[in-house]
């Protein structure tokens, strides 16, 4: 890939700032959906970090000063949590708080394409986070049919690194082997477990997790790759102990509530 | 019952319908509630299907066109959601994707009801599922006090007929027996497990797996079937591994996920 | 503390109160947050109580008068939900149906503590719950950081009882160990379990508990004591059998559901 360096070995900054997050426990400000919203509260305090679901327009752009860490995600907008997902990004922007746009299902819908793009364009997010069709569509080309992405993430690596150089943001994109970029540096992460994909909200709880390392390390590249990590290594660990998908979703919290740090690192694969 | 045919042996068709989800893994459109999003999204992804939540004005109507099944869930309407909700009915109905109507609480509160009266006589749902007291109060009786049927599913047998015929539609009414029913055709189904009442979101998440069997077998009738015999005899199965409540519903996510068609087949009960 | 009697012994009318649950089955209608609806509405089932959460401004008054108890929490409020709360509160009040106040938040955002204010200068709650920095905010002092209280519940000690005089309310403190007073009475329970505060949801399924047992116990106080003790209990238990906070959450379930009124009696621990 020209114009991109060779990805460096993070596991140690990795452990880093899993360390760092255990220690200061970050206040994660989630304007999420219906669907994840009990399962990213669990992800998060499960990893350590501090969970808040402010997400009406009276509040959120006023909490998001105080957060260490903003996600918007766009899974179940409506007209008043939009607003509140405006309110929450420009908040944070304001105050210099890093926030995370997941802009689930951009493409395939028209109104909350057209959100996400705005969000985009007007406030800073510090990374992007989708699966290929939804990263392809925010940089222009054609999405796919929903939540899923019917591609791999390589598919997105163009329109990962256009985006990511347009806005000046970090793009995480999701799949068998994930992606994430800065638009100069690309990282390939390899940890993961196909179970990750029969269970609701792994990738909107991505997504926070995200935020959570971004309130710790400055980078939001290392932040886009330790969240990733985590969630991966902690899915590994969770599918040993799994008889389908209702277990391994209990074992993925307790597989993020028992790691280490070191097994973190340990367990890390770039491919 | 005079005008019903007796029940057609349906092991074989059953097993058919449930190999075509998996093999297929329709869209399915949930409009639901939010006490049961999550559980919802899970059963339908563990079954084999693929749920996307889409659930506001803006988009409702435009995805439905795009889905296989879609669910109407009265659990938790508001103003905005129902208006999401008459868009989905009308976008399937204009498409000629079939869509399920669950009524829940239909007779104890006059907004909701009037919501799925206007939606059942204006839109024609392919299926409507709900226990007794929702069904009766649907065909114009006195409903229960709730989302709790106080009463057998065989009460609600005469509604349930009636319901169908004026409505051309399936009607499928849970209970310890459960029934399905076309007006003409009747199917008794014998599986499932008390504990499906002692956690929340079974009756929802079965509306939703109607939705998704819709999606890929032309007789409602036989979708409404499928979906009831799945759920139930995973129930049986979660129930063989559960201490409580709580393991139950991990474990029947569990046997969703595991259960081949003819093991389905072959646990199929009809009295 | 002057002014508070000692504690009583309430082995024998926790005992008795959850045998009344169990027996009665109350109707608990829940307007709550969308993070903790699913896990509330298992927990009151597992413990044998009969959850709705009907939240909507069209319905939430008129359901509220057919209800044993009420809750209103105030974790992710909307205008229109914050509509249905005053509703429900003002409904509750006016046919005598006991209503608990879970004020999430309160003192660090404006809105809605407002919202707590009022409701509970208009509508008389039977029992308030929150943690340290919610009760002192309620109280006119300065809150904490969002939903972790970062002191313990003695520090909210003059706070409660102040607020239970004022109101005529029985308050109840979260903690290591928990605080309960009516102004008068005070109660001290120590059971629990760390996990308690790795999981989503504890909190504000203790309110939706302490609004069943006031369904089925005349006296607040022990209606807040016995939704205490029980998740309590059943938390030490359910920690057992836990490997993390996952199958934590899991567990508790379980427990609820287990737990018989004597073992209750029997593992019930005042400091």
């Amino acid at each position: 890939m020209p114009g991109l360096e060779a990805g460096p070995v993070v596991h140690g900054a990795v452990a880093d700032a899993f360390a760092r997050l255990r220690g200061r426990s970050p206040l994660v400000q989630c304007l999420t959906n219906i669907v994840v919203a009990g399962f990213t509260a669990n992800v998060l305090l499960a990893a350590g970090a501090s969970p808040a679901m402010v997400d009406n327009p009276a509040e959120a752009g006023e909490f998001a000063r105080l957060a260490g860490g903003v996600l918007v995600n766009l899974g179940t907008p409506q007209t008043h949590t939009a607003q509140a997902m405006a309110d929450a990004a420009a908040g944070a922007v304001a105050a210099g708080v890093p926030w995370v746009l997941d802009p689930v299902a951009a493409g395939v819908l028209g109104w909350r394409t057209g959100i996400a793009l705005e969000l985009l364009a007007s406030q800073h997010p510090a990374i992007v986070r989708g699966n290929a069709s939804e990263i392809i569509a925010l940089a222009g080309g054609q999405g796919g049919r929903g939540v899923d992405s019917l591609v791999g993430a390589d598919a997105a690596l163009d329109a990962a690194t256009g985006l990511a150089t347009r806005h000046g943001a970090v793009v995480a994109v999701s799949g068998e082997v994930d992606l994430v970029t800065d638009g100069r540096r690309l990282l390939r992460l390899a940890n993961g477990h196909p179970l990750l994909t029969r269970i609701t909200g792994a990738g909107c709880a991505l997504g926070a997790l995200m935020a959570a390392f971004a309130a710790v390390v400055p980078d939001p590249l290392l932040a886009a790759a330790a969240a990733t990590s985590l969630l991966n290594v902690a899915a590994e660990r969770a599918a040993e102990h799994a008889a389908g998908p209702g277990s391994f979703a209990v074992a993925l919290l307790d597989a993020l509530h028992a790691l280490t740090p070191p097994e973190l690192a340990d367990r890390l694969r770039q491919p």
